[in-house]
């Protein structure tokens, strides 16, 4: 059986969840507290951070753009990724722009700062970085809006890979109740639908010791 | 003719740059200052960054790590990520370390702070970011010197993408004088032997209006 080692507020690490349960590729959870720097997990990745995809064959992989990639070269058939080479260049991009854009200006700020700093015993959280995160995550949702009204789905008429990445990384944030949907019904009408999807229910009965959802967090109707 | 749109001192730019001369496909270099937010430049990367290519049909990809995959499907005989997905898999995972976490945690305090900031008009560089560069700088220096002790390359017996991209980046640091080689021989050796390939001569006769590069930058017994 694969195992992914991962967090459960670690935002790339929902999009390896998502993704495998998409792909019908069953696979064993195991929790990777990161910041106890374990030897074992850093022999498995240097660069000390989930998720971490043991495939079943002992293969182990990191870094969640690594991870998609290889899990569409091996299960080509399943595929989220797009149908041919501009199709997953587009993918790719919005992909890209959740896990790496979106993940700098929001989840960083939001996430690293009340969460992560709070589990690695960092100290307090930093205003100006919450205020940044809560100030960029609009144009982020505008974004949304205007890619879901003209193309049902993020990247084309299919849901895909861009869609996973976005749905996990704002999945994080929503934990917290930081996502504006009343002021941006069109993402919203999107996440509705991620979140009615099978393979994004057991993020949504996540529960972290010592921190409660948001009422609505796991809320179809939201 | 492929347009590269890119930037002199954008290490991702750099990447493409050299990746495209590698795999021996020409292209024209065009000039694009981000910072002016050229209208029909966002249309084409609503991101706002360099790189953007538009290649010969016309398709304009934007990302560096999408443009490599886009290369490496569309032209598979010439690619240098690797012969199988596990290959593969190390490759992608090395060229993210040096295009997200180098880049992070040094280009963007250097570069980002010394150059940019000064095109952009956005005021004094922050010190204690230009402190985090240079101090973070060593362990990547040292893995460097770690993976190609072992492998001859960094991702393995060939040079490959991860080369590239690691080039790349530590060649803006080195326009600047902030690559601390003599202290990292190791790095240095395997530095001289990326200098030398032609596909990285171009990058080393730049010169950016109004700031010269240190002495050593272009000579290739540094």
């Amino acid at each position: 059986m694969r195992t992914l080692l991962h967090h459960w507020m670690s935002a790339p690490s929902r999009i390896v969840r998502v993704l495998l349960a998409e792909m019908s590729l069953p696979f064993d959870l195991e929790l990777e507290r990161t910041w106890e720097r374990r030897r074992e997990f850093l022999a498995m990745n240097p660069a000390g951070e989930v998720p971490v995809l043991i495939d079943e064959d002992g293969t182990t992989l990191t870094d969640a753009s690594v991870i998609w990639e290889y899990l569409a070269e091996v299960h080509p058939e399943s595929s989220l990724i797009g149908a041919d080479p501009v199709s997953r260049a587009e993918c790719r991009r919005l992909a890209n722009w959740f896990n790496v854009k979106f993940a700098f200006e929001v989840t960083e700020n939001l996430i690293g700062e009340k969460v992560l700093k709070r589990f690695q015993g960092q100290g307090y959280p930093n205003s100006d970085a919450i205020r940044a995160g809560k100030a960029n995550i609009h144009y982020h949702l505008d974004y949304i809006a205007f890619l879901a009204d003209r193309r049902n789905w993020l990247s084309g008429n299919s849901f895909s890979l861009a869609d996973i990445a976005a749905g996990a990384h704002l999945s994080t944030v929503d934990y917290l109740g930081d996502v504006p949907w009343d002021e941006h019904p069109g993402a919203k009408d999107w996440y509705a639908r991620i979140k009615s999807r099978p393979s994004f229910r057991p993020l949504l009965s996540d529960t972290i010791p010592g921190m409660t959802p948001v009422p609505h967090y796991a809320d179809l109707d939201f």
